[in-house]
């Protein structure tokens, strides 16, 4: 068992990077997508099956979890790889954004938010310190600094201020961390879409120091372009022996583009969500199998994919699932569009080692531009 | 690949039996428990996770089917079995149980019950014949008559004139469903809770001659005790070399009192609901997850369960999962419930095998009197 936290830069190709994390509970493969284990269960699947997907870590929600079942009772419980029975690496947020976007009468000061509950209304207060412990109750592998997100487009001055506050709580944050070799701390960048305020947010967070380094206040309300400017801007401003996650993206395109722009690290809702949608994802980009044409349909979502759930369920049967409503279709889409996302991924991975990802990539784009298979 | 459909008596104690359905998609051991696969899915389960349960055949839904996706179009995607990727036997209801429990605007003649969708309002019939024809359509393995299924109390005069109507639409049934020998068929007892009335409806059916012996009309309102006693006066009328299907039922106790009258198969939708609800069946009786003493409760359901589910995840992750209503909760609990049934199942065909199924019985009821762990 090794008892520390490394990141090994394996390849790179142009400012893509393909890597490995090692942790004592596991390696975590770069580029990687993390699905989002809300409240201790990705939706609709066993973790084997998350597993089984490509998946080397989760993410877990520190808001949800200090609401439902409470960290101080999951620490009690064993820690949250015990509680849902994953025992790979888990990352968890730091609770501050959803504390934003879910939350009403909140009250941030500089010391931290206190807010209602969105469940009870019952009130909380979540520090940088707080956020840090919380997250060591969870017994997380990989963890994150509070920090204040902003929408975009905010005002310059929200920006400069917001970002201000952030650095202060990654000193706090890494303060309160102290010394657990076994775990990673990562700073986060904010600075919304002003890369001279993203340059001061990744030059205060290097000189602090952290494990790894994270991309925050993107995919807040911008077009994808100002994202894929900011990280153009940002990823060579951070250490390159130390891995890079971009927060929340997001769908296949932006994850692509992410790696290209020298990102290691995703997560995002958006596959089990839009499997719950009725929405598959595919190397022929998303199909909504709500849609009548599939009514009738004989033929699986793709025929030449890994995926044995891609194959051997008919359009007609998962049409069927959606619209009666059954779990079972929420459960196969949300498993085929996490192994989706897992298959770029690893593809990615592939095509950096060789020095073809852009090759790659614009394989991949035709193959969703092409579409779907015509109707039959 | 065996074409003909067979049963064997394999042995008995009491008025137990222990016996072997062979059907060209594989055999099904009873007695049986079978699933049901309401719309073509066991809710919240895949169909290689329901057969790891044990389970050796599913029960479809006429009803259901029929509405939505349609007899026909399943017929055209290749039949139940392969819609739902569930290769082995599928037993099907006549769909008259849910036209007179679930559609409004129905009226019953001599022809057969025509009704309007509980989904859309649209108009439709049921005949004898086309229960038969959606029933083959469907490629069913084990057909049912269409029966007339009224609610007890019933006044004995409803009971005598559903009973011979049920038995007319039985004559009808098997003129329509003509020489199909990799099929069977089954006709219906009715009768209420009347001796005689069930005494003739059983001479009727035999007379017809069918493939196996289905006793409805039952677990409709009245008391366990009606149930058994009814059971008990039927069960010596069947003919002892073909199955008798306790239709509907039900809950554990019901089961394995059924088991001891001479019943060789049941279904119901019991487990997976239950499981939905939060509830549990072990050998402890039935645990509901909901209450909060399982809230930090670290303890699985049962640690000598044969069922992986009852030992790797904590009452107190169950518990959470179903409080956050977490799919993964239902999906889960189903699991469990339906290993539960089959775990019983085979208990009992194993103490019939050793002649010693009271012996069973008695610490079966013992263990569920004796109730769940003590509270922690």
């Amino acid at each position: 068992m090794k008892s520390d936290y490394s990141f090994t830069l394996l390849a790179t190709d142009g400012m893509a990077r393909r890597g490995r994390i090692d942790t004592w509970r596991g390696d975590v493969q770069t580029p990687a997508f993390m699905p989002v284990g809300t409240v201790g269960t990705v939706k609709g699947m066993y973790p084997e099956q998350v597993r089984d997907t490509g998946a080397d870590i989760l993410l877990g929600n520190t808001y949800h979890l200090m609401l439902r079942p409470g960290a101080e009772r999951v620490a009690a419980l064993g820690g949250l790889h015990d509680f849902m029975d994953w025992q790979r690496p888990i990352l968890t947020d730091s609770g501050g954004f959803q504390v934003m976007s879910l939350t009403k009468l909140r009250k941030l000061t500089e010391k931290g938010v206190t807010f209602r509950s969105h469940i009870d209304g019952s009130a909380h207060e979540l520090t940088p310190e707080r956020s840090i412990e919380i997250q060591t109750l969870l017994d997380s592998d990989i963890i994150m600094q509070l920090d204040e997100c902003i929408p975009l487009p905010s005002e310059h001055k929200e920006m400069e201020r917001a970002m201000e506050l952030s650095l202060r709580w990654a000193q706090r944050s890494k303060d309160a961390f102290g010394n657990q070799p076994h775990r990673s701390l990562h700073g986060i960048v904010q600075g919304g879409d002003n890369a001279e305020l993203r340059g001061r947010s990744a030059a205060g967070l290097k000189s602090i120091g952290f494990n790894g380094y994270s991309i925050g206040g993107l995919a807040v309300g911008e077009p994808q372009e100002v994202m894929f400017r900011v990280l153009s801007e940002i990823t060579p401003e951070l250490p390159t022996d130390k891995p890079r996650y971009l927060m929340g993206v997001g769908k296949p395109d932006d994850i692509l583009g992410g790696i290209e722009r020298g990102v290691d690290m995703f997560d995002c809702v958006h596959p089990t969500r839009a499997g719950r949608h009725g929405h598959a994802y595919t190397r022929f980009g998303v199909i909504n199998l709500k849609n009548a044409r599939h009514k009738d349909d004989p033929r699986p979502l793709d025929e030449e994919s890994p995926n044995p759930n891609c194959r051997r369920f008919s359009r007609a049967y998962l049409h069927h699932l959606i619209r009666t409503e059954e779990m079972l279709g929420a459960m196969i889409l949300s498993q085929i569009n996490l192994s989706y996302y897992q298959q770029l991924c690893i593809g990615a991975r592939t095509a950096i080692e060789a020095g073809t990802l852009a090759d790659y990539a614009a394989q991949t784009r035709a193959t969703w531009a092409a579409g779907d298979i015509a109707v039959i």
